[in-house]
């Protein structure tokens, strides 16, 4: 794989008022949704949202989902989510970096890994389906 | 219609940490969730969630909803919801009242106005169908 | 008062994955998160901001929210959210509507009242403090 | 240390209507909060709550969060969450097992990490503080 990507997006968001805590930052649980929401400018960027994955007879379930919290964010403050596909083949995994949109500093890393599943049979595919690869460009052997 | 409600139930909850704002009380529109849990315990309690009601063919969307908040609730604080059908011919009005478990003191008054809609065609119901007046006990006219 | 509102704001927003419901719609609760980015921007408008607002001394909670649900929205539309400011002298008293960004269409309505709560002694105030009109350009009696 | 946890907590939860999405299972999102609703527990057991934290002088915010999916929750179904402390000397290291209540059949999981971080000074501690250890019946070398 060259250094370029076969995929990624970048958001911005403000943090709200009601996803802060106690404490005065964004509460952890929240980048959860902050992921989420760059992995659909993601998928939406190759033509693999949601709605065209269910239409191609898959779903992609969340199996793994890791965050890593570096600094807190407050009330207010803008961040920039960036997600970065990084596997493929066998399964999606993609990248995420949370950062202040004026300074860049780094906020919150982490990853997801999504399978795919036959919609109809309820089966996880052992490889991803002919269709998600040709949305990235790539030929299948299938 | 006599005193006692045709449908009611109650449910206790604990207000979790990722509830609470940061004036340290839980944030308003968590209340939609709290009176949510209520609404399907008294749906339960008749045999009609949300389950039921679409295999019956309807669903019932929330079309009208209030809430008036009398005093505020605090993290790890006992909370009562309480829930009661208050009309149901034409649509489905649920009364709420929030209230600290020890003490009985109110702190969220509310109602939800739901009406039933045809799974199939999408149309909105004139009168609440048959099959949720059944489960009510009362004889419909249809 | 002239027709023109003392103040206003408008977001545009896209319904989320995590925001859509079983019935595929955007459930009824997030309208609360909703409405609350816009009274944000509305507020932030005037320079009085939650921020601002502590450092004024006051705290202004939601005493009573009514969310009128007309159409539904699906995953991924787009959608306005407009605030409009239409009571400040003893209490602020905010209209929203959000409609489809790019039809119009009108999917939801509601308003929320706002008391202010001297931050100090915690006593409610029986009118608007004087710092909230003159961000609103009017010369307070006090 | 010997096999016996040094503190460990369970709850049941049920999966409520606005946790589940349009695949018809449990928002991945959502386990943060239940993990949290257990942390709680285990911490609350130990007489080390989020209230006595913060009176200790100490903050606790989570650095890294790991959650591993192995099969979806439902609408309605009782969950069971359980938390188990796994490290405590240099940080608070919590195990969790989200398990079907009726079945014990494993759906999520996955650990928290967190660190002291003194409220005044805002640093980070290399070692936990001796007032946690002391609630885990441990004597400590401060």
């Amino acid at each position: 794989m060259s250094g370029k990507p076969l995929a990624q997006a970048e958001v911005e968001l403000t943090i709200p008022f009601h996803d802060v805590d106690m404490l005065e930052i964004a509460w952890h649980g929240h980048y959860c949704r902050y992921f989420e929401i760059a992995r659909c400018a993601l998928l939406d960027s190759i033509g693999y949202g949601y709605v065209s994955m269910r239409a191609s007879g898959f779903v992609w379930p969340i199996i793994d989902l890791q965050l890593r919290f570096v600094r807190p964010a407050r009330f207010g403050q803008r961040i920039r989510v960036s997600a970065q596909l990084v596997e493929y083949e066998y399964r999606m995994r993609i990248k995420y970096l949370v950062s202040d949109s004026e300074t860049g500093t780094p906020l919150v890393k982490g990853h997801s890994i999504q399978v795919a599943v036959d919609a109809q049979s309820g089966q996880m595919c052992y490889a991803s389906p002919a269709v998600f690869l040709q949305r990235l460009g790539i030929q299948s052997d299938d």
